[in-house]
């Protein structure tokens, strides 16, 4: 497989992405197609000015696998007493028919390094179940995020 | 009790609550010191300009709780598909002497009704071990988000 950086051009695979990230994970399509009406303009300047940015995986020039990468402002933390932001994981995604041949641990040490590079000591992700095993042999451990839907 | 919002006055106030919420859940002094040096600075733009907001308690004129708002860039969510922001809920304090009387609550119901007044759907917050059940009650409940620190 090849690698490359994400570019502007790759909005639409990233909306793909996590449109099919989420239905794998259980979520309803009209909702999903509400999300990516919205998601697809707040991720357009995102991607043009690199605050979003990311991996992508081809198999002969076609695209099979993608991560995206963001840091987030946050008030220093005792985990990150001199920092004031976090790194943040999304939108991974591998093809159905390129898993488990490892690539979203190939992507995930992508991240790693990037987050290396860019000096950045703490980062977060929210994990889908089939998720989960990957990130915590690769070291991600579960946090006390709590959340709540404040009704209309 | 009473209740104000914060406004930019309240800069030492808010660190001496960070540190002594951090410093009940076991964090070490000397990590809180290097927290709060740089927490303070990051703090007081986001104050004077109401990105970071909240409320405290006041008992006869003397602050004895407190908490802090934020809303937070996020991409479009099958939990929030219009909304591009998350409310973020953090240094929620109650001075010891002050505490089982239902403050942490009060300011907690503060929160969700300034939420509501600002259209947010969908909250998230941090909770420290003692703050989980309360939280729980509340309506709050764990997320998927995993963290992993990234070696220098």
């Amino acid at each position: 497989m090849d690698v490359r950086t994400l570019d502007v051009g790759d909005l639409e695979l990233i909306c793909r992405h996590r449109e099919a990230m989420f239905r794998d994970a259980g979520r309803d399509d009209d909702e999903l197609a509400t999300m990516t009406e919205h998601f697809r303009p707040w991720l357009l300047p995102r991607l043009s000015d690199g605050s979003y940015s990311g991996f992508v995986l081809e198999d002969q020039g076609r695209p099979i696998a993608g991560i995206g990468l963001m840091l987030i402002d946050w008030p220093p933390h005792p985990l990150h007493p001199t920092q004031d932001r976090r790194g943040y994981v999304l939108n991974v995604y591998v093809e159905p028919d390129y898993r488990r041949r490892g690539l979203a641990r190939e992507l995930m040490q992508l991240a790693d390094a990037e987050f290396i590079r860019r000096g950045v000591s703490y980062c977060v992700l929210h994990a889908t179940e089939k998720g989960r095993p990957l990130y915590q042999e690769l070291g991600w451990s579960g946090t006390a995020e709590m959340a709540k839907v404040i009704p209309d």
